[in-house]
């Protein structure tokens, strides 16, 4: 596949959200046609290699369920009337439902139905993959008003034999020491859980594929659960063997607060390289506990896998009140909130891909005056910061020491550090090492 | 010997209460008969191996001392009444009092007695184990009443070069690994210090005796100090390997706080299994540092001993007002309070006993659904906390924690955890091992 | 050199204050001849080893520069009335002015001025080591005073192919581990920063050589910053073998508070004993970073230096306000405070020479009883600290810890614990080894 020559996007949040826009109404599930569609508009941006994994296949504890596809589902009255269709909003049925045609009364179409007593205007969105039954969702206000009579109920799915779709896009660097991207896309018409992932992912493999690279970066496109769990059974030995940290990509559109979800321990680099971020562009982030886990992280960080896997997302899944409901949309997820993701998971694999440790190349102080970096006078009072800062950054430059240690050991942020240890390398007095 | 098959006591509380209320009037000492008639009543409930070691034996720095032997000690005014009777209460006889038959003045008397100002009507408990003297203790009040004149004084006791008694009960297990638990009973009518160590051993032997056990037990029922100097001396080195935990009994029997004194670095697996069963069945315990020791900890946690030892009490030793006087009675000593320690003791044991660490036997998470364990229909809010805990348990479940530390980390009780741990094993899903 | 034979002087800062006094009119800087006429005198104490180090000679990043020696320095005005006069004060002659004699304009004169807005009757110190250039320094009040007209501007010194002069006195001891003293002596007539150092430091030496010794000492007495640079550029392989702990001396002679600059990470021993010596002697000692660094400990703790050195001070240089001001002066600096930095250093000296780890002779608890160190009667409350410290000293006596640790593990002050140690080492109940 062609793809157009990378320029780095004037306004990549509004490219994102058109693109989450165009994603919005496709039908999504673990499986089936919708997931193929969503690949296929993803893989105008990035050269996805896709996988099919036929239903049955084992992936430790699970199995890969049957394919699910949907053309159509409603509920109509007495009337004929549609008072419920998956083509006005397809969070109107059961994910997974079985197929169904039937006219049966009030009363027995209230166990098939689900809404929210405390949000009446949203609708839910339910799944059943691993119990075959059906469903419909709506708003408790419209379920409310439902009055008594002959209901026809009508899903034309099918669950067949079939295939888990996922896909994954490596970009080789240097070293085959990976970075290891992962967002999933099962969902159906919802925004920020989760389209904010696969199009915030999208734009990172492009960039990261537009500039020179010292890692490897592999991206995954994934159903949650079954999907990472299937990835990683694939992948398990390569995994332990090269990835140095990896980030689970959710929840990443609204403009609310940061949320860190660290590892089991909180003790990777990853969780290292999150904190220094987090801390530096939005020091009001909010740090959860690994027992608030609820995505793929669940998997990736399992004992077993111990991936040093992260996510930073925005409002944590599980904790904003439009979550798994029909009011996770696109005014929830905007380009502002979209492209501040972006900014932040840059910034942090920026962090990873120029992170060396340091060694300062004089024993001693070097002298900055001759070079010009030093006041030539010496008077009481006339030593600035950035020079303090240049021999503080050498005084820890002892060759066990990366960016963000240094930064937080300073107590002074990366960017204002970033161009001094520039000037000490370009001066001779620094010099990098990995570690 | 032969005991009655075991059963479990309806009412250990009252059954090891009414054991101490028989013990309380034997006037026991480091040595001598009194000590032999306690074993003889404990031995009727466990098989008790009971050793005699002879005045002048060497237990590192100390030697045991001459045995005491007392049958008679008072004091009678110049009308021939008895004002003070050890018939009455023994603590009115300096322990390892020599024999006196005089009659001297008040102000002679005056030399040799005891009592508390600031606890007026207490008898306080006095000894003199390794100078020779002789004194008699009596309350402040009665004290300050005595009139000048003659008064005749008659210890009638003996120091002879004897033996030093103790007694011990191994109660083999699978392994060689041993738990230790010590208590002494060396004090004469004291019913906290040092009647409830005593019953309270003698109860847990009982219970273990009868269970199957991973672990040899090894009780030890000693005078304080020199007692457990020479057990040291005569067992250090199989200690040394042996030992995994250890718990030194004292103050078991009144109603008030729970205390927990550490090991001299507090980092022991006794330590460890103190603070979780404390923390779990009174929050509200005391912690004090190993600079408040004051038992046989201070000979066993020693620089040489170094074993694994900590003490759970009740109101610690020095602490609670009645410590050391005739307060120390079998009204601050309770069924209830016994029945406390017993239980927080048993608890601590089956912590050890069941001590393994955990490993998830699936990487990722294991398919709870398939299992019944998991709601098959997936909505927003539907998972409970038994289904959490189940998953967070298996995320530690990494061949490194056990319970305490899990339970620890989850922040829930090991009691809420041990059903879900054992439904996980049920399930196949959770192995366990030693570490 | 013959040293008169030393007794310990009976009023230490009276003596340093007077060697102070002498030194102070001397016009000192990096080089020159004022430096090597401070050593004479100092030599007077202490038989210094005097270096002469070459102009050009290279230390790491650095190089020697040239000599600078000074005869005269002065304006005056048209009426030829000297307004300023470096006989007056050293001060007023920026150090390291190359020679000139020419008249100016003021608003010429006004570009090589300098003085401090917010210390108006202070004369400012002033350097130009490394630049070429001339200047005066006087307080704002005069500068502010200065009228429009002719100036004669007349500095007769001389910038040539010299040495730097530095000087050391190694004392040696049994063992050939060394504790590492550095001061400085580069200033003009300052005396906080710099006479107190070199004053302390001779006295320390004075003392040290009268006593006997495990280690060896080495006092250097250098220009700062590149006199450090030289000497750690000469002797770097063996510091890094030998040095356990050296001090830099600063800023040593006011009466204001105490402060600690740690090494680059704060864990060496002569931070630990620092430490124990500031809390135990001032608690209200002041901590600083690293970060907070000025002195010589900026080369001496630098990555590929690594030298566990640390500074005690009284009031930190670059914090005081008459500091690197003609206020600096001996008024400020007192017989008391020179003192107290004295005794503190010697304390700190002591605890290294002192320092060995402790270990119980006994397994358990040793019989104090029978040594008349224990109460022969039990009793209730009659054990007092003495004891109890006995007690628990014995009971850290395991071979690990030294002094320090167990003071601070006590929470009992190293002056309670030594003559305890003592006792206990009398008694044959502890032994001492160097761990």
């Amino acid at each position: 596949m062609k793809l157009t020559p990378y320029t780095e996007p004037k306004e990549a949040g509004k490219e994102m959200h058109s693109l989450a826009a165009r994603l919005f109404p496709i039908t999504r599930s673990l499986t089936g046609a919708g997931v193929r569609e969503t690949l296929d508009i993803l893989g105008e941006h990035i050269p996805l290699k896709r996988f099919e994994v036929p239903t049955g296949t084992q992936a430790f504890d699970w199995k890969v369920p049957k394919e699910w596809n949907i053309k159509d589902a409603f509920i109509t009255d007495e009337s004929g009337k549609k008072i419920v269709d998956m083509k006005t909003n397809n969070l109107h049925v059961v994910g997974y439902s079985i197929p169904v045609d039937e006219e049966i009364s009030l009363e027995e179409l209230q166990k098939h139905l689900y809404s929210l007593s405390e949000q009446p205007d949203a609708i839910p969105y339910v799944t059943s993959y691993y119990v075959e039954r059906w469903g419909f969702c709506m708003t408790q206000r419209q379920r409310d008003g439902l009055k008594p009579g002959k209901y026809r109920v009508r899903i034309d799915s099918a669950l067949t034999e079939g295939n888990l779709t996922y896909a994954e896009y490596v970009i080789p660097g240097k070293s085959k020491k990976e970075i290891f991207i992962s967002t999933y896309f099962c969902h159906p018409s919802m925004a920020n859980n989760e389209l904010s992932g696969p199009v915030v992912a999208t734009y990172l493999a492009k960039w990261l594929a537009s500039m020179p690279r010292k890692y490897t970066y592999r991206f995954v496109f994934i159903p949650e659960t079954i999907g990472s769990l299937v990835y990683l059974s694939k992948h398990i030995t390569v995994f332990k063997e090269n990835v140095i940290a990896g980030f689970n990509l959710t929840c990443m559109g609204d403009e609310r607060t940061f949320s860190y979800l660290p590892s089991r321990y909180g003790n990777t680099l990853a969780d290292k390289v999150a904190l220094r971020v987090l801390k530096e562009r939005y020091p009001k982030f909010v740090t959860y506990s690994f027992l608030d886990r609820g995505s793929d992280e669940r998997q990736y960080c399992s004992p077993g896998a111990d991936l040093p896997v992260v996510t930073i997302m925005r409002s944590k899944y599980g904790v904003y009140p439009e979550y798994h409901t029909s009011l996770d949309d696109l005014s929830l997820v905007t380009p502002k909130g979209l492209e501040g993701s972006y900014e932040m998971l840059k910034a942090a694999i920026l962090m990873l891909e120029e992170r060396v440790v340091y060694q300062s190349t004089y024993v001693g102080e070097p002298q900055l005056g001759k070079r010009g970096l030093y006041p030539t006078v010496s008077q009481k009072g006339n030593i600035d910061n950035s020079v303090k800062y240049m021999l503080d950054f050498l005084a820890y430059a002892d060759g066990t020491n990366d960016m963000a240690t240094i930064s937080e050991t300073l107590g002074v942020p990366v960017a204002e550090l970033e161009p001094i240890a520039e000037k000490l390398i370009g001066a001779g007095l620094l010099k990098t090492s990995s570690d």
